[in-house]
Order: structure tokens, then sequence, then C-alpha cells
């Protein structure tokens, strides 16, 4: 379970979809939200579109990885796929915030990795911000209240990427992942692979 | 502090000399020893030959990283010059057993980061073991069982490699070394960028 976490602005979207366009055996873990669906979204794509009340069961349920409320509707990560998909040996990307980050945790331990991505520098963060030049300097400025919000929490993250190139930022983000899987802790069936060299059985 | 253990025949000293040649902030580590040069050794190079009294007054004032007896020679880490280069910003490769490293991770903790490297399989190890076909089963046996005594603490590490192909072998450890770099507990300066990042000198 690799979690990508940053303030909007640092390019983490993209990465995330380089990601899964080169990495076969990364999933992209799909929400569930009760907001209606956008036009051109599709369900089980997109999101799981579900209605408050499915979505209030599934908390009940303790169904979710993590979950919250935005802007009036909730959102949160359904856990049967993402274990099921788990189960397959695949991997599983997780674009959440800081508080996401938290409760996806303090459910998974240390199958989870988190790395948070920053951006190269504070004018280059405002400038993406700006975004179409039409916004007021406050929207601005409450953007980038924002973005400093989220990038305060860079210290509960395991890993971090400071995004100047998107290309050197996705290898980096592929070798996390890499060098994750070699950890002795995520290796399956080692204790048996390694009495096998000791050739155990027959000692 | 990159530790490479492994038991012999399976191939980790090709690997740290790939290493080297790769990694150019890379450098190995040197020991001192008590046993006398073997033809073609350089001092200060393959080893740093040293007295008896010498060694014993470097225990005593705490000067190595770790040491250890084998066949009435004495062999160690002096610690001086592992911080100095690490002080330049380099990595540096050790070369120990088991017991080497649990010294060394007493020693300097998390800035150790700990890799084991096994055979891909128990006939592989024996043909590699088996050597020049001269030896007697019974000096195969025995270099088989302290094999198995080197293996049986892969769990004290945190990355395992399976040299299967020696290619991918130093590849993996590259991909563990770089991104062992972007942990968030080896960035430095990190509190001041985000700082700047946030701006909060201005606000």
């Amino acid at each position: 379970m690799l979690v990508l976490s940053s303030p909007s602005g640092a390019g983490k979207t993209t990465i995330a979809r380089e990601l899964l366009a080169r990495v076969p055996d990364l999933n992209m873990s799909v929400s569930a939200t009760t907001r209606a669906p956008r036009p051109g979204e599709i369900d089980g794509q997109d999101y799981y579109f579900i209605s408050d009340e499915k979505f209030n069961e599934m908390v009940e349920n303790n169904e979710f990885l993590e979950h919250a409320m935005v802007f009036g509707n909730s959102y949160g990560t359904p856990s049967a796929p993402v274990f099921e998909t788990l189960k397959q040996g695949k991997d599983v990307l997780f674009d959440v915030d800081w508080q996401g980050t938290q409760q996806l945790h303090g459910r998974a331990g240390d199958d989870v990795v988190r790395l948070f991505i920053l951006p190269p520098s504070h004018d280059e963060l405002e400038d993406r911000l700006r975004g179409r030049k039409l916004d007021s300097e406050e929207v601005i400025s409450s953007r980038m209240a924002k973005a400093a919000n989220e990038m305060a929490h860079y210290e509960e993250y395991d890993y971090i990427v400071i995004n100047s190139k998107l290309e050197d930022s996705v290898q980096e983000v592929q070798m996390v992942l890499r060098a994750e899987h070699l950890r002795k802790s995520r290796r399956k069936g080692l204790y048996e692979f390694v009495r096998g060299l000791c050739d155990e059985e027959n000692s």
C-alpha cells in the first residue's frame, strides 16, 4: 500500500498517472463518495457513487480504511477491494491527504508506505496555484495557506520526494516501491526459503 | 552506511565490486587487522595493518565501530575514516558478518541500512562452495554449515536480495541505496526547506 500525499500544486496527480502507466502491478484505490457524479465520471472507476445511508452503514460496519467529510460530502476508501488487490500480489496506490494517511496507517501499520511530494520552491508552488491567472490574490492566499497546512505534516511520512523534474520524481517513487518490495518484512515465504537453503530437512 | 552480509558463496564480493564501480559517492570501508599483509596487499587500501598493541589501544579508546577475532587475528572497522567519509556526504559500504552488523547497528542505529544477500538455491550454493572440485566432502559440509549459520541471521536485516542474476542484484542494491536517500530521516535541511515553501517568514 503506497500512499502519495502532497499539497495541491506539487504535481502529485501527474506523478500518480505516470506511475500507474508504468507499473503493471500497481492499482489505484477507488474511493466511495456520496456526492453526485460529475459529467463523464464512471461509477466504480472514478468513484463508487453511493447513498448517504449506504455510506453510514459502511462506516458502522468498519468497512472503510479511511473516510472524511469534505464540503458536506462523504468520501472513503472501502477496504474490501484493496485487500482483494493485495491478495492478488499487486500494490495499491492511494491519493489521500495527511488525515487519510493517518487513518490508513492506523489501520494497516507497516503495510503502508507513506510518501510525501513537495514542490521545488515557494515561487513554483505559487505559480502552479495561481493557475489561470484569473483568480484574485485572496483566492491564491487561501490556496497557499491550505498547501502550507498540508505540508506541515510532512514529518508523518516515510519518504520525501521533491518534485523538481517530473521524470526524476516518477523514477524516485518507482525506486521506493521496488526497494520496499525487498524489505525483509514484505518477503513472503522467506523462512521456508532459507530453511531450504540450509537444507535443514536433511541434517 | 550500507552493510552487505551473506554466506560465502552468495556472490557478495562481486556485487560489492560492481556497486563501487557504479556509484561514485560510495566508498568501501577499510578494516584494520593485526594479521600480516599477504603478497600484493596494500596498507590503507586492503587493510590498515597494525600491531596487536595498537589494536588493543584502539579497542580501549572505543575507536572501532565493530571488531572481532578470527583465527587468532584481530579485525576491526576504525570509526574515524567512516565518519570523515560520511561528513563529505558520501555513503560507506561495509562487508561484515552478522556479528559485525550487530555491533555496527548498536553503535550507529538507523544510520545503518542492513542488506542480506542470499543465494538462489541450495544446489547453487553448494556448487559455489564446492569451488575447484578438489575439496573433500567434509570440507564442503563444513562450509555449508558455516553458510547456514550465517543465513540463520537473515531476520536481523532490513532488506533481502536473492542473488539469482548478478545484474538484477546489483540494481536492487542500488535501488535500496537510492530509496534510502529519499527517507525523511536522511533528508538534511528539510524543516527549513518546508518553512521556505510555506513562506513562514513573510506571513
